[in-house]
């Protein structure tokens, strides 16, 4: 509820975006320690996310299908690096049906090794490839300091996994769904996100190369937001994923996996939000416009409601999202700041002199007070109200971008990267040792982000060490 | 893959369907005992039918949430009925992030308990009642004998959780919810069924009434496809879900819950299948139309498949699910087996001579052989493509009504009852007794199906002892 302020911004990021989540309905605190529930405001948010996610993944030819929640504790051990990533985060069921397990189960932190073994079962020849697989579910990562969608014990998902006949092959899918989520991210979310490699320090446990997307919240610390693994053959030659080629030889498939979690919910929250609360990009949000009647007396009530009643059904056939809040005994007042909080993209006005002069005021969530409110006629609404949110949907991504690209810096030195990365991202040349992102991260707690994919010609020299040094890097503290 | 045929349905009826779910790639087992792998084909059937039935739980006033899959031990001993009920199925999480837990975790077998206790946080007034959330997932009930979308230890469902302020109220959502699962078993699936109570010993853990559907399976078992639960006061109690009502009195609310789960894909192969395979009635065929090129030449395909692109452009346009199988090295027969083994509705076939007449061959699934066959002009085939798959549809929904119709049977004693509940269902006047029931199920292995809501007018004799009788049942063996 709205009676009360947000802690600012300025004054605590954390604390507001602890706030701003709890009140804004979007998620609370389970009974279960280290998990969350994602309320309908939240989990609606996030059902569109899904949309726009699983339309792509349509669109290049991926299926979705559901595999067990229960992984066996053996098919860890089957992949090294694997095996020391995950199990000390897993959660274990040693006991079912009132009888000890013979074997113990892990509650799935991911399903490589589970998929691995179907996927050994399911392909014998080429023509069984590729497998284009997705699922969407929840993990379970052991983790005790929650932060609501940032950081639980359980997360919700998607996870693609694929095997294609050769590496070139799962190089190209990895990579089309680095785009597609730097797509959806940008195009839906309005997030400006940067793509780019993980350095080996940061790679997925088991991968032979991890890409990322990050984007910049606005305390100016780096999210990842999601992730494309190629495997090569590692998790193939683990699970004996094989299949006669056309020349009828036994080879082992390539593998890729991709995930993108409901962290992207933080990231919204934190790269859009002001003291206000949450601002939804009107492509993802669950309402999209919320109609606020005004009026004293009950004369006025019923020729505003008829107008509501009206625009309501114009918008709704037109197919915007909109809700009318028609709660009694609240204030107009109290209903704004209710859906400020909310972060509904537009706010439609309609009071008695509205009716008169067949108008309706149009206020926008991401330009404050008057600067952001309209009048605009009757006649022609649906359109107008199409429009203003496509101009909102691209003004959050412009706002987002500015500040983003106003918050990386290129240090000339080390000394200046060392203050930099306090206020915002670094990017600088960086020789690729995990010495030197070592020190980084001791000096500063800034981790080597992505090494974008985007690079300027040439060589440099790296920040720390000051030998040679073929790619940039960002640098920055992180979620 | 159909180059081997299934063992008929009247030879072995359960070989026939594990067969068919196998060789339909709709499920396979899983490594984990006791849990199913969910395939493509099947999940996208799977994600139709959720379509279907989110779109009836909106349009009544249902949001989604998502609640933690793991839930305290405790939780389950706070209703006494309930514990009972589900201990005995549990899997148990004892261990997490290396450690042992201080209080155990069981892995959801249905959510009442943690749900039940997250809304006595959120429910305070009369103003944040009722509550309508559901909630799409899996659950865990301890099971070893599989089988697959029937009985396995881990299966997909929804669950819908509702608290209100007045026992009418929940009363009324609860049939409200049994009318909705009757509508899409009915309109989506084409499966015609039963609506009525179950007895006090078929009844949920911890409900005060559970009302179901029941269906009738071409073995002529039943099936209980989706149950809607009235809990009275009995959670709200358990877990303090109370409120502060118009009159400021503290008042405990009344909840219900109701699911439906992946069984409905078991239900949907056995009472539309037959001895080529699966049935898929159109409205949630993953794939409505199949078509299959057929040609001998280089000159042939390339006429063949210029039509063949143009009838799929016309019809995919048009919203219709509709496939190519280009498959080179598959003989047309081949492929005609292939895709009756899937059931996919409608066949489309496309030859030299249909190129040269402008007209197509369509086969419909429903209808075996030349009967199901006909040839259709190319001018205006979206729109007969659309008029016959609605006509398989209700053309499936009759014939199941009809083999459903034919084996109820009305036996004029205990004598016949146990004959008629070998080769149907009986429907015969019932006491209410729990003894009565018992020494149905001992003498014949038959069960209190439903107490069906439509009821002659009246009162009879009880079939098994005799005395007074307000409600006719039906007795039948069952899945």
């Amino acid at each position: 509820m709205a009676d009360e302020k947000l802690t600012p911004q300025s004054e605590n990021f954390s604390d507001w975006y602890n706030q701003l989540v709890l009140r804004a309905e979007l998620a609370d605190y389970a009974p279960v320690r280290g998990c969350m529930v994602v309320r309908p405001y939240g989990w609606t948010l996030w059902e569109n996310m899904q949309a726009g996610l699983d339309r792509r993944f349509k669109e290049t030819g991926h299926v979705n299908a559901a595999f067990p929640t229960l992984i066996p504790m053996s098919f860890f051990e089957k992949e090294k690096e694997h095996v020391e990533g995950f199990s000390p985060e897993l959660a274990v069921v040693t006991h079912g049906g009132g009888k000890e397990l013979e074997e113990k189960l892990a509650v799935r932190p991911t399903s490589e090794t589970i998929i691995g073994y179907m996927y050994s079962k399911w392909v014998q020849s080429w023509r069984d490839l590729p497998i284009l697989i997705n699922q969407w579910g929840s993990v379970m990562r052991w983790e005790l300091r929650t932060k609501l969608f940032l950081r639980t014990a359980e997360f919700y998902w998607q996870e693609g996994h694929t095997a294609h006949a050769t590496a070139d092959e799962a190089m190209e899918e990895t990579y089309r769904m680095l785009d597609v989520y730097a797509d959806f991210a940008e195009t839906d979310c309005a997030i400006p996100v940067v793509k780019g490699h993980k350095s080996d320090t940061e790679r997925f446990a088991g991968a032979q190369m991890t890409t990322g997307i990050e984007a910049m919240m606005q305390d100016r610390k780096a999210l990842q937001s999601g992730t494309s693994h190629y495997f090569g053959q590692n998790f193939a030659e683990a699970f004996e994923i094989d299949f006669l080629n056309k020349d009828n030889e036994l080879e082992l498939a390539y593998t890729t996996s991709w995930g993108m979690s409901t962290r992207m919910i933080g990231a919204l929250i934190m790269v859009h939000g002001d003291d206000q609360g949450m601002k939804m990009p009107p492509k993802i949000a669950p309402i999209q416009v919320v109609i606020v009647p005004i009026y004293r007396k009950d004369a006025e009530k019923e020729k505003v409601m008829a107008a509501v009643d009206e625009v309501f059904a114009e918008l709704k056939e037109g197919g915007v999202r909109v809700k009318v809040d028609d709660r009694e005994g609240f204030s107009p007042g109290f209903k704004y700041n209710d859906w400020e909080l909310r972060g509904v993209p537009l706010r439609l006005e309609i009071g008695p002199r509205d009716v008169k002069k067949e108008s309706v005021a149009l206020a926008r969530r991401d330009v404050p007070g008057r600067d952001g409110k309209t009048f605009e006629p009757r006649v022609g609404l649906l359109d107008t109200v199409v429009d203003r949110l496509d101009s909102i949907q691209a003004s959050m991504f412009e706002a987002a971008k500015k500040f983003r690209d106003d918050n990386i810096h290129n240090p000339k030195d080390y000394d200046e990267l060392k203050e930099v990365v306090q206020k915002g991202w670094a990017l600088s040349w960086w020789c690729e040792s995990a010495e030197c992102e070592a020190k980084v991260k001791e000096d500063t707690k800034a981790t080597t982000r992505v090494i974008p994919l985007d690079q300027p010609e040439g060589e440099g020299k790296c920040v720390v060490c000051g030998e040679k040094a073929e790619k940039k890097v960002y640098f920055a503290k992180a979620y």
